[in-house]
């Protein structure tokens, strides 16, 4: 894909005031071929390799992928088909839960820190802190005053994760309130997936319009230029994980990651290789 | 695949003394045909899925896949293909490297206590707590009657987990020496592969049959009922990554997981979900 063609150019979130219903949950921007698609696949499975392979070397870099999006937007099926091409090795899931009761007695990226990528690694939050400025505000878990004092400890935890060497690539999983209740009824269905829905799921389905309002803030407010949201249409499944594993294959080309050139004397070496004995 | 033709089986360490040498690292037992291959694959990553989803119902259950063999035996291609199936959720991936100077400081179960499957999750290790037998003993990194006392504190280190509702597979990739030549050789050939080489990779080679008693000993001690060892031929790539995805598909399929099967009122729910506003 040439360089004016960028998927990160077309879905990063612009300065501004930011609404959620400005983005088309339905779209395709910079939908590819079936044909090219496979070859992306590929090309990132090749890119990972080398970037784990340079930190062996002694490289310090690392990749950082967080996962936001209300429920049925497809978290697990982009963890699954678009970070799944990487293989185990090299990759860091973590799926952020309702916070223990340990965790809740520290600061709220306590919890974060210690999920943080290792250099080589690219690490994957499965929802992330963001929930302390989600799901914390639309219920009122904690004084506005202090959650509205995240917005700003977001950026510069962020910020400090750049500097580190770590790459930053924050994705919202732009579902449609019709698709989810396609997606809810679905799973109603089906009775193999009823382990999926619990009440909950409504109850958090009729806070619609508070959620959309507390991700308006995020994108408005944490956009930075270190590390920028995307919003990803989640309302086609194919298209929503070709873009995660896009967005991350565009990541990785442009770190460049490079296999370590080890100074081996390769004659030396080959003669050592003692024969079959 | 019928009781009768069980790969656990065929590949099962028998009872007695036991030589490396007897065992046929080019071997290929119940190899299937390629479109078999194909179906157990899909098969494997719809069992996971069961596995996983019965945890989060309350099931106290995982697995814990051992990988250990020699330089080359291909423990990352197995990770990559075989473990890689799954996809990142419900998978628990830690390669264990040389020890830190704090792990160092603790007992030798220390550090693989803390990366433990948790319920519903598939472990695993990429070498093990089998090094404190192995690399210790060949290079003598402590003295005999610590080393010799560690085959016990690990059959009940097993029994332990194994009590606790983890299923223990320790597999022994199985390389043969001319085999490893050709891949070390390869390496060699290769400069992008360069980084995959070290020196130190010759001299543990020149100590192979060191090696090859320290294995004899694991699996003639280790071979517990609770927690027996698999020897998998490792020549053949194709052939070992399908043998170790076919252990733990016989090993899902045998602890047989189930969606949980919440008591919904299906009716209700979809009432209650609103129609488009």
């Amino acid at each position: 894909m040439s360089k004016d063609a960028s998927l990160r150019d077309a879905l990063r979130v612009p300065t501004g005031p930011i609404s959620t219903a400005g983005f088309d949950a339905g779209g395709r921007p910079l939908a590819p071929s079936a044909k090219k698609m496979a070859q992306h696949l590929e090309e990132m499975a090749d890119l990972q390799e080398r970037f784990w392979a340079e930190s062996t070397g002694g490289g310090g870099r690392s990749v950082l992928l967080v996962l936001q999006g209300m429920d049925t937007a497809g978290k697990g099926g982009v963890v699954t088909h678009a970070v799944g091409v990487f293989g185990p090795i090299g990759i860091e899931y973590t799926a952020f839960k309702k916070p223990t009761k340990e965790e809740l007695e520290h600061d709220f990226l306590w919890r974060i820190r210690k999920r943080l990528p290792r250099p080589g690694m690219i690490g994957v939050f499965d929802r992330s802190h963001y929930e302390d400025v989600l799901v914390v505000r639309v219920h009122g878990l904690v004084p506005q005053a202090e959650w509205e004092a995240r917005y700003d400890a977001i950026n510069a935890f962020e910020q400090e994760l750049t500097d580190g060497g770590t790459t930053v690539l924050k994705v919202f999983l732009n579902v449609s309130y019709d698709t989810q209740r396609e997606r809810l009824l679905r799973r109603l269905d089906e009775p193999e997936k009823h382990w999926k829905f619990n009440e909950g799921d409504i109850l958090e389905r009729a806070r619609w319009d508070d959620y959309q309002a507390a991700y308006g803030s995020v994108l408005e407010r944490c956009s930075t230029d270190a590390a920028p949201w995307y919003v990803v249409p989640a309302d086609h499944k194919t298209y929503r994980n070709w873009a995660v594993a896009e967005l991350l294959r565009e990541t990785l080309t442009e770190l460049d990651p490079h296999y370590p050139q080890p100074d081996l004397d390769v004659a030396s070496l080959r003669e050592r290789l003692a024969p079959p004995h």
